[in-house]
């Protein structure tokens, strides 16, 4: 198998760390692995499956000697990097939103629509984590039932801020707990044993960001912008995987039972739905795995027979970010 | 003003307590407050604001002394007690789900149907916690627009599970910040730092009880069951105050600017939408208060110029249970 050299750009950042293991676990074939991060991490020596490496800063360099980016350093960083990327032939993988609305850079997630990366021109933007999680899911049913209208409330970690709001959480918690004073620093508000609708910045509409991703990048990826999507996305105090409520209205009459076996055979989907027994997905279950998982599938009678809800949670540092990431690299492995 | 004798039965509980409170601030004419519990908490003295009472056991001569009882002691108590109170001329106000779904028990938030309560033939029941809250906001837009669709997500604090589950959050949330091991007692799985989508039972519909609650209740307190209705109900890790995510499709073009101005005239209700300077409705700041935050009002486009989408928080111990129930029984003063 030929091997591509790959650069982690933002290789200390909680993303980064994670496509390092994802690098090893997809058994991708890592020919040279490089790790940036900025200048404070120079010199660090990170301990991975590859060997230990030394922290670089990044350089053209660098670029020139990988065939692929991963870059999850902020979308500034990305754009800095974009035309030397280009330039070097290495192809830019990006979890940052800077380049997802351009028409001329494919959005991927690679259950769904891998055959758009092929057309990249030197970038390939990596959708923001909610849509992503959501997306493997929808997509099937979309595939059997048609879409229609999808409607989503998100229960988001802390981790989706980085591992300072992770760290965030846990302090104010033992804060609280011990009667002390909050200062919110990575939030706008308290978030220990408090909850936040509000995640990236207010829109003219009324909608986040955050949310309005949901919609213009689910669009985008199924390459459908007439099915209406709408979110309210919510910061809660859990760590780690974010959870979604969804409910669909489909084209075609949809069978709960039917679509339940839909979902058991979709790639990146775990069924994890047997309320008997007190099991469905859950954050502290669907952390640290690449599959997402999907439960409490029911008909929503608001919809009549074309109505469907159901629960998802998933890791949004793996299939939200670092794991989606990966898959991409793949696509371009043994061509 | 005619005062009345109230029993508060169940008055060592999260909202026996509660509900002693609201009797004062809501100035109700109190004639003898008595205070009943089980035979454990029996002879125990509580200071209230209409002095120190002691707690009793309750038998038909409390009763007999009563004009009004509030319970909250469970539906097997509601059940055990339902006749001796009617035998005793005494109104049972009722908390628990025991008689919420018969026909002639009327069931009321007196910002909607207080009307509906001078029907009663001895009981009136008191609405689920998450129905009330939401049932608050969604009156003044039934109103004035016809609601056709009401799609509902719940973000449920512990104390929905009483005063043993916010304090097995609070002693779980140290267990997992201390590195130790987590024994879920009032919750089917660990709560500290995850959500779990399941309270109450599961019905044959997939749906639990908490959730089609909000369908059952919400058709019988607006005496219209044409509305499509669903709800995910989900508990997380807050400890007081339910907030709900909340999609509406209305029979009739909704503004969201003169919807807000709708609800702000509403009673029970609090705007708080200032997304600008973060300012939305949160479990922390709902807490104590007796008014449902409402805000992140804005259209929802799957719904196009009939959709409207809103944010909601409300004390479950106050609107949610003993405020709603002393709100009942003040239709009953000055008769």
């Amino acid at each position: 198998m030929q091997t591509k050299n790959v650069v982690v750009v933002g290789a200390t950042g909680a993303v980064g760390q994670e496509m390092i293991r994802c690098l090893h676990e997809l058994e991708f074939p890592v020919g040279k692995l490089r790790l940036t991060a900025s200048g404070r991490s120079a010199g660090k020596v990170i301990s991975t499956a590859f060997g230990d490496i030394t922290v670089e800063v990044l350089t053209e360099e660098v670029l020139a000697d990988s065939d692929i980016a991963l870059f999850s350093a902020g979308s500034d960083v990305s754009k800095e990097w974009r035309e030397r990327c280009a330039a070097n032939n290495c192809l830019m993988i990006d979890n940052s939103s800077a380049f997802r609305y351009e028409n001329d850079v494919p959005l991927v997630v690679p259950e769904i629509n891998a055959e758009t990366a092929r057309g990249h021109r030197g970038v390939i933007s990596n959708p923001n984590c909610t849509t992503a999680i959501a997306a493997v899911v929808l997509w099937p049913l979309h595939q059997k039932y048609g879409l229609k209208k999808v409607i989503v409330s998100t229960y988001q970690a802390t981790s989706g801020a980085g591992a300072a709001g992770m760290q965030e959480l846990i302090d104010q918690t033992r804060e609280v707990l011990d009667g002390g004073e909050v200062h919110p620093q990575a939030f706008a508000h308290q978030i220990a044993f408090n909850i936040i609708p509000h995640i990236d910045k207010f829109q003219e509409n009324l909608y986040t960001k955050e949310e309005m991703k949901v919609t213009w990048e689910t669009h985008k990826i199924f390459g459908d912008d007439s099915i209406g999507i709408s979110c309210t996305a919510v910061r809660i105090p859990t760590l780690r995987a974010h959870s979604e409520a969804i409910v669909v209205e489909t084209e075609r009459v949809v069978d709960p039972n039917e679509a339940r076996q839909v979902l058991s055979e979709a790639p990146g989907v775990k069924v994890v739905d047997d309320p008997e027994n007190n099991v469905y997905p859950m954050p502290i279950n669907a952390s640290e795995n690449f599959d997402v998982e999907v439960g409490r599938i029911r008909r929503n009678p608001v919809f009549g027979d074309h109505g469907l809800e159901f629960f998802v949670s998933g890791d949004q540092l793996l299939k939200g970010a670092a794991l989606n990431a990966v898959q991409i690299a793949k696509i371009f492995v043994n061509q």
